[in-house]
């Protein structure tokens, strides 16, 4: 299987700001910034995570899915997998 | 639309459970009992709830949301919803 | 140790919500309500078991963890306590 | 204010594990790996934030608010503080 979805490139930025706000996490650190500022940071990229989840998500849903309930391939064991994902995030 | 999967008695007793919890964690508040403990209940309470939600969210895949892309019956819409109640969850 | 903060009636208010949102829910199930509007009751009574933690939690930073960081008394198994309640809430 | 607790190279070390996980999320993207295999990296880095959260938190606790608590320094509006970093963490 490959990766649902055809715009990648809107996955890469929102990876690298991701990527930005993990390393700006290590500055503040460096810096010695308050432990508050650090934690919303840290709050702030666990949000972000969340929602490159959730697009990825429904990507999955919309193309490797459908296209498995469509064709009655493996369908009830990718809606497995998604539920598993579901309780990976919810927990 | 009505509550896929046929299994309500399953439901049932689970939201008894969770039922119980809560009375339970009342029981707790009211015998003045330490706040860990509480704390602890109502985490306990809250995993039951997420547990609860992810049989519902399987049967529902398995159920409404495959019927729909099979019948390409408002099965974006449904997705979407599926993608919220995600969220909703995940945050 | 017993519950610190003194508004029980408060905690007991909240939790009879609580257990008002899980009877409203078990009775979506046997009125065969459909999943999503189910899915999204099951998250509201979660966010009602946040918020309720979160009032005993800030109690309790407030009145027994103070009072042990200032007696010197177990400080460090109380914050120990604190912090696996975060780990539960936050996972 | 700065930083709670001294061993920033063990924040460092944790902060750049998190970075190296959202540069083979970028790279999971790029080489279009499955969804799920996708969406199990990015709750895995989720958990790590969540795990430095944890730590910075506690050492929050013994440092910044023990020693506010014990000077009775703005202990009220920094245990308030510590209550919003839970509720973000935990919704």
């Amino acid at each position: 299987m490959s990766l649902c979805g055809d715009d990648h490139p809107k996955l890469i930025a929102r990876i690298n700001r991701i990527e930005g706000q993990v390393r700006g996490l290590k500055k503040m650190v460096k810096d010695d910034r308050d432990c508050l500022q650090v934690l919303k940071q840290i709050a702030a990229a666990g949000g972000a995570l969340r929602s490159l989840g959730s697009v990825i998500l429904e990507d999955h849903l919309k193309g490797c899915v459908a296209t498995a309930i469509q064709n009655k391939d493996h369908e009830a064991e990718l809606i497995t997998e998604v539920v598993d994902i579901f309780n990976k995030f919810s927990r």
